[in-house]
């Protein structure tokens, strides 16, 4: 178990190391490490290693200028300058609330950006302002569309969090996939089988082999077949790469830049960068703060005792596991896997920093 | 085959016959029916009996006095008055798109409505002003959250339209359920089997009893398992209910109001009515219409040529099939099932009306 303090000190320590500055290197590794804390191992600190790489081919700057370029009341687009998306989102997160002061909501789309870790820690910097937060992401092509054989959308998630009164906040961060591609990594790891429906080999038909990826399968959209509703999960995707890249300028569909640093860029790409989209709703430009949250409550008191199907595994509202998570890791540390701690070793050689203490 | 002009005819004669005023009338026609003319049968000209029931039961206000209750300048909240939803969801909508204008979006909840039809009606309004619409509303409860079996949440659907330049526009229209109600209603009067993971019985086992759901069973959300995702769709449904009718003061999960009008009204409701909840964001609040239409053109182009898994069945772009159904049925007639035509007939003798001529 790595103490949460321990992670922090040595992330902070890297980013400084490939240039970002105090603040920069501050802010990356909270909305980093948020992933490792709310249990989203894929998306924590297992990918400082790349992203660094990112840096080291020229991928990301380090120190961006990162900046409106078009706006209204309500809206706002910005160019990320080729950032780290830890750093370029909570920038943007922060326009939208700003806006939504003023104007009751706010909306940013994002062009000319990295990966942002996970969505649900921008979405729910809207908490602390009494508004719903909104976040999503496009991301490199892994999904095949409803009838397809050709990977044309990433993961592509979408997260809402919703205020509440004395109850916890309401977080649903979820991929508009089937499975997220980090628990198909576990399997792989573990040369396990994967479930029917979570992905599909070359030619199409459904596979049970994790590593169907590697030789050119694809996850499948949410609902897994047409049968179960694939084109939902499918449109949902299309919805978060239209809204975070074509809406921004970014790239899209199979133009999104690859995370690992030694895959090519896809050629004549139409926009730059990753695209993201992130919103934010004053809950008091529709009803006043305190009813809305005594209504939350409410309904999410009334969900929590909905009638089990088994009386072990009561009903959970969306956010629980991963802030039970949290509160766990925050007060035992964060366990890393040999293959995680292996590469941050590597890392601290490369940048000679000391490594992160047990 | 009756022509979508004698189905108009008539259905505005039956919402004149209830107390509508012509242009009440005229707006609830047109929402009805865009359902039967984009192949959604169940929620068109088949749900015109069950409004008048709503009427006669007093649950539903002919003459409502639709009103602004709460706004800021990106925002408003709507009461409905208990009016029909097929008035009050355009009502609401024109608010959104003014807003926009604007403010860049606009975004409106809504309470003390009723039952809107589709909800790509609504969305595609803002398609008009070069905006992308969003449109969702919650209904009773039929769906039991991942782990449960109550039925908590309705069908919920979300839809989102997003203009485009010569291409036509990209129309996500979605029940957050594994399969929309309408398809169950037409295997239970066909006497056959749903598909595995489109509902539960009473005791949370998935069956093929499309039946199952006046015994005491649930349909599924999206993702139907909760190995497939099933936690997703029930977290989608979730944010739909919330956006509907936490923040617009309707009532929510379970308390939703019936669309039959023989079923008792749940007691202890929390609020008003059913809710709904509208978007319209302006594309040049974000980047120059002209700009966002040509990479939307080449979105769906790229999209429409994505290796297909079989020749035969080309990649689709959502939207696609109810428009092709649209220019059929506009050409061609709309097509009324024995029961549907039957029932129409017996409201024809109730309020007095010639019958809608072949």
């Amino acid at each position: 178990m790595y103490p949460v303090q321990s992670l922090i000190g040595f992330t902070k320590s890297a980013f400084i190391k490939i240039g970002c500055s105090n603040d920069d290197a501050e802010t990356a590794t909270h909305a980093l490490l948020s992933a490792d804390l709310r249990g989203i191992d894929s998306h924590g600190i297992a990918r400082l290693v790349g992203y660094v790489r990112l840096w080291e081919a020229g991928r990301v700057n380090a120190t961006p200028s990162i900046k409106i370029i078009h706006e209204s009341p309500s809206t706002a687009t910005v160019d990320g300058d080729s950032g780290l998306g830890l750093v370029v989102a909570p920038f943007a997160m922060k326009i939208a609330i700003e806006k939504a002061k003023v104007a009751g909501t706010g909306w940013v789309a994002v062009q000319n950006s990295n990966h942002f870790g996970i969505a649900a820690y921008h979405a729910m910097k809207a908490l602390e302002y009494d508004m719903i937060g909104m976040s999503m992401t496009n991301a490199s092509a892994l999904v095949a569309p409803t009838f397809s054989i050709e990977r044309m959308l990433g993961t592509n998630p979408i997260c809402v969090a919703v205020p509440s009164g004395t109850e916890p906040p309401f977080v649903a961060d979820l991929a508009t996939t089937t499975a997220a591609n980090g628990k198909l990594e576990i399997l792989q790891r573990k040369n396990l089988e994967a479930p029917a429906g979570w992905i599909q080999d070359v030619n199409g038909h459904s596979t049970g082999d994790a590593h169907a990826l590697k030789n050119g399968g694809a996850l499948l959209p949410l609902g897994s077949d047409r049968e179960h509703g694939s084109h939902k999960g499918y449109a949902l995707g299309a919805v978060v790469d239209i809204f975070s890249a074509v809406l921004s300028g970014a790239n899209y569909g199979p133009w999104v830049p690859p995370f690992p640093a030694y895959v090519p860029m896809p050629e004549n790409q139409p926009g730059r960068g990753i695209g993201h989209f992130f919103g934010a709703m004053r809950i008091d430009a529709f009803r006043p703060a305190e009813d809305f949250k005594k209504h939350m409550d409410h309904w999410i008191q009334r969900f929590r005792v909905a009638r089990p199907a088994n009386d072990d595994q009561p009903v959970l509202i969306p956010g629980d596991p991963e802030r039970w998570m949290e509160k766990e890791r925050k007060e035992n540390g964060i366990p890393l896997l040999p293959a995680v701690v292996e590469d941050l070793r590597k890392l601290s050689d490369k940048l000679g920093l000391p490594f992160i203490e047990e």
